[in-house]
């Protein structure tokens, strides 16, 4: 997994250069970037819509399939980090802030195996 | 920032350990996961929902606010790498062969300044 | 079902005076307006985010749980008015011209059972 | 407009003739549905995602653009509708009772120029 040695700073450098080789920063609003971001995410949902919850498990055989979702999921992740570029969110930092915030309001020992 | 130091990995495993600790690997099913996203980007987008588009680059200034879109942001990205480890997709895989797709689809030198 | 005698228009006037009683024209351009039918279509799957797709069915059988549902079908009701009203776009016309469409790509006699 | 004589279950009836006509009910749970409404939502917001919030309001002049707008608001609907009709949700009755918590919520005299 590449995943082990990319670092956010690297990902994040890649959206950047692709924004500003295209001079597109004056496109990128933080509004219009949230907006792209739940678009993304619904084209995302489309592969998962008229399958069960169970069947959705096992997407990745039907071939073809999890290159498409990837694709899907890759541009969440890329309109996610041109967002933390234009206001400047260091992702780790806001992750463990949250991570830290839901541990207190989900601990785990009153959650195992339930969701509310 | 952390981001220049933090791998994708440890992130994924920090949203691993999460969800593992409170046994909801039952409840992630990638349909699910799909429409937390997509729940999480509209929550994201609220708080740029009224602000013209322009007033949303200075959201930051507005004290407290930068957190809460942190906050919503961080839920995006957890619920993004959710997704990852549940069908095995290397995030750095998945974003540099999308973005060679894009690159192909948005040649810089014709997209400069436009969108479409 | 009172669905039976009333209007689309009549929803219509309920939305624009409800809007204009507040002078929040100003804040309903089509942008803003699309984002919060995006955002409370969004609070409406958060009823059937961790439930299985068949358990979603009895979802009804919950008390108190159809009267949530409706609020946030209700939201997303308003909203899509709010937009036809804002774009003088006749819903009636609308979604006729466009099931035409959708009984052109779908025919029923081929599609039966199926959707692809 | 069609809107000042078609009712409610006029279209209710368009919708569910499409969707037994093709057998279709087995698809459309509730967790299904609403998807699908995130999704036609979010196509909706692909069509005001680079503009400017002033901008959007004369949409309508770019020769085409108001039939696709149309077209994505008519998607909208039908999955409202189908919802509805799934759950059997009294549109007219969902729509007025939360108007009411509207109006208790935002007082037209307290509101009036400001949403929050």
């Amino acid at each position: 997994m590449a995943d082990r040695d990319t670092t956010i700073a690297t990902l994040r450098a890649i959206v950047h250069d692709f924004v500003a080789d295209r001079d597109w920063q004056q496109f990128h609003a933080p509004k219009n970037l949230a907006m792209a971001l739940a678009i993304e995410a619904a084209e995302l949902m489309e592969h998962f819509q008229w399958v069960t919850t169970e069947a959705s498990r096992t997407i990745g055989e039907e071939p073809g399939k999890l290159e498409d979702v990837a694709d899907e999921l890759a541009d969440v992740v890329c309109y996610a980090l041109a967002i933390a570029n234009e206001l400047s969110i260091d992702v780790d930092t806001a992750m463990r802030r949250k991570m830290a915030k839901n541990e207190a309001k989900y601990p785990a020992a009153r959650y195992r195996g339930r969701y509310e």
